[in-house]
């Protein structure tokens, strides 16, 4: 077999056979096949495409480039362990709220989160805004603490799935890091690897997203749904809104407060209007965990129960468990609305200025640029522009207003939260052109307001 | 400017802008863009393409990666230097011919030629198998040799468009070679490097030729010659067939000696069946390229010349002329027709055994497979499988019959000449699956033998 061969046949939109693929696979990841000859290829398919059969082929043969998890010796309430996995987005701090919730609730999780990179931020950067919270534990360890308190969260491991890092970072230098195949088969090949039984994906949609449009979106839950399928690891998909940053905190120690505030919600606060856009997704979310766990498969049960741990406690208590057993420092501290001392993370989160940012117009604000604001806190330090940019976890935005909300000309739409003065009109240029204010009608900001975040949810296809 | 930007351009079918070109060319030329990015980018390419612009502006920018010859010191009597390019056959002694009768007819020519790869001969190997044959010359001298005799052939200079000899390396190990963009930008760009001011190109279709089929010849033909308009150098194509090897003779001292013969032919052997595809080509091209120098425009009275020059034995003592010039040997040998002696180059022709291979059944000779016939000359040593090997010029193949002819069971249809019994059995097994008889109606076979050789003329083009 040569490689020359498996990308001719790909230029002429033949269908690689599974020996191909292997081959390709193993002897890259092995670098017996130099990169040149790999960028060609990844161009063709870039251009050509994958049939789904290749598709599979190539995700399991990265899966197994390298070592694969077992957690099979797990034993939690859950007959499966589920991996949730998001594509990514601005505020999206679903992770943190969902995984203590369903973990509560006797669903076993061992999760990897990826660093974030550009304008989207990744759930590791967020715990580690919290002191001392360890992000790199072994996996022997990590899969112990599953078994004591049924949950980990931990980084992507450097051991699993090692083709997809060298093609990654090859894609990374030749563009072809958009293609939908070739975005789905490096995210399932990491799930495959790390050895759970399910998996539930949140493909978000919109400018802070990845995928731009809901068609591309469903495409790419699709696509991954089908690898899942084909790998008899069943895989169900949640597309949501990334059009406004999610919840009303931007910023790694900002979102961790936030996620914390959910938790600890009394009933009206969780059932209130703020809440609205996290609770629509972490309640989805969640609620299909739980089901796909083998506990309940009554999604609307779930959700009570889902509010029955959050308002129990039950659920922050998860938190805190998780945060203590990696490390993590936390305080004893008295909430007011609690009106009780609990235990909270230590954070992060010195700031030296605070920067507000007012209506220059009167009327509704017709659209946040999620992207745009993802790009601020990046230019503010509370991202990564290069791969080893170090991060100023306490830097952040803090919304009073969202999309389909009233203003008047001076009113502070959100709070700059920085430390470096000399970034600050850089961040300022991108937030400015973020916010969209129109004089609308009350009834048509009433139905902006209205828009679901969960748009769609992808779950067995016929392909 | 980055790389990235470019690939990313081109992947996404956008125009890529003189400037984008110039930097990509020049900074692969200096090592300063990895090859990965670069085989990215020609399969964007290859499944992309490029506007007629784009590829002006890529010819031009490998023309000058490096040096550039002038010619304009050459005082002939043709106005304009001309060079004629094939892009290759099987059996193809075209060059070795055309040559020297234009340069009798004073048509000024400063050739350079490519070594063989695969199943296509290179004009370079045949005038190696004169012994002594210089065809590394320093460009001065041949510049020189052009001043006193009116004609070189020399090796094409590592010196000219270094970045179309890096590029090439590359296709050829990324599957990016049959591209027709990128074909004729890397022929055309070597032309221009060369400082001629007409190019005549000889653009073969069929299977022994890199094009196989007249629309895609035609499309090359047509990008080559509107590049020329663009670069301001006039350029015509000739498409001929290489369906069957041209003439009776395939192997690398027994073209030479082929193409001898047609220079030395009396009246009769020069209007001879035999003779007719070769005089058919020759006589095309040469007219053309006497024209294009601006000698005479008239083609009939430059078809008339033709013949004078090659019945007064002027054209081959042009021949000799370039042969001694550049080294080659010759000896006095008496010729039967000629009734007289004449110098003759001294050849690389002994061959240890001679094999006749024998009609299998009674009819008439529909195709002659010139790729696997070229392949079995591979197979016998006579042509290159990889750039570095060495080349037996001896060994070859003597047609007895060709397309349309009749023969009976047991006829001689070729003769075999080889060395090394070792090969003989792969070579045979090439030459049985090209050979095709059957029964056919005498008619039909009248008009298999009747069918053209030239089958296009490109000339001035509307784009």
């Amino acid at each position: 077999m040569r490689m020359y061969e498996i990308i001719e046949k790909k230029r002429d939109k033949k269908e690689l056979s599974k020996a191909e693929i292997d081959y390709f696979i193993t002897k890259y990841s092995q670098d017996e096949i130099p990169d040149y000859q790999v960028s060609a290829l990844l161009m063709a398919i870039y251009l050509n495409g994958l049939t789904r059969e290749e598709l599979f082929h190539l995700t399991y043969a990265m899966a197994h480039s390298s070592k694969m998890l077992d957690l099979s010796e797990i034993k939690v309430p859950g007959k499966y362990i589920v991996d949730k996995h998001s594509t990514g987005g601005v505020g999206d701090k679903v992770t943190l709220i969902v995984l203590p919730i369903v973990a509560a609730l006797g669903v076993g999780v061992c999760k990897m989160s990826g660093k974030g990179l550009g304008f989207t931020g990744g759930t590791a950067d967020k715990l580690e805004s919290i002191e001392g919270y360890q992000i790199s534990i072994p996996i022997e360890k990590a899969i112990r603490q599953v078994q004591d308190i049924g949950l980990c969260l931990i980084s992507q491991s450097n051991e699993l799935a090692i083709a997809d890092k060298k093609l990654y970072a090859l894609r990374d230098l030749t563009a072809t890091v958009e293609s939908i195949p070739l975005i789905a088969s490096s995210i399932m090949s990491k799930k495959l690897a790390s050895g759970v039984d399910k998996i539930l994906l949140d493909v978000t949609v919109g400018s802070g997203a990845f995928m731009k449009d809901l068609e591309s979106a469903k495409k790419l839950a699709k696509t991954m749904v089908a690898i899942g399928k084909d790998a008899h690891v069943e895989t169900k998909a949640v597309i949501t809104s990334m059009a406004e940053p999610l919840g009303r905190n931007v910023g790694n120690a900002l979102e961790v407060k936030e996620a914390i505030s959910f938790l600890l919600a009394d009933e009206n606060t969780l059932m209130s209007d703020e809440m609205a856009d996290i609770r629509e997704v972490v309640f989805t979310i969640a609620a299909q965990m739980i089901s796909m766990s083998g506990i309940c498969e009554d999604i609307e049960q779930n959700k009570k129960d889902i509010a029955r741990v959050i308002l129990s406690g039950e659920a922050y208590g998860k938190l805190i468990e998780l945060i203590q057993a990696q490390g993590g420092k936390t305080e004893s501290v008295y909430v007011d609305w609690l009106g009780k001392n609990v235990e909270f993370p230590v954070l992060k989160e010195q700031v030296t200025f605070m920067k507000e940012i007012h209506a220059q117009s009167t009327g509704y604000i017709v659209s946040i640029d999620s992207k745009r604001i993802g790009e601020a806190l990046v230019c503010l330090g509370g991202g990564r522009k290069k791969k080893d940019d170090v991060i100023d976890y306490a830097v952040g935005f803090e919304f009073n207003k969202k999309v389909g909300d009233k203003v008047k000309e001076g009113d502070v739409v959100l709070r700059v939260l920085y430390n470096d003065k000399q970034y600050f009109e850089d961040a300022f240029s991108y937030i400015e052109d973020a916010i969209y204010i129109e004089a609308i009608e009350a009834r048509v900001a009433k139905s902006l307001k209205a828009k679901p975040h969960v748009l769609d949810m992808i779950g067995e296809i016929d392909l």
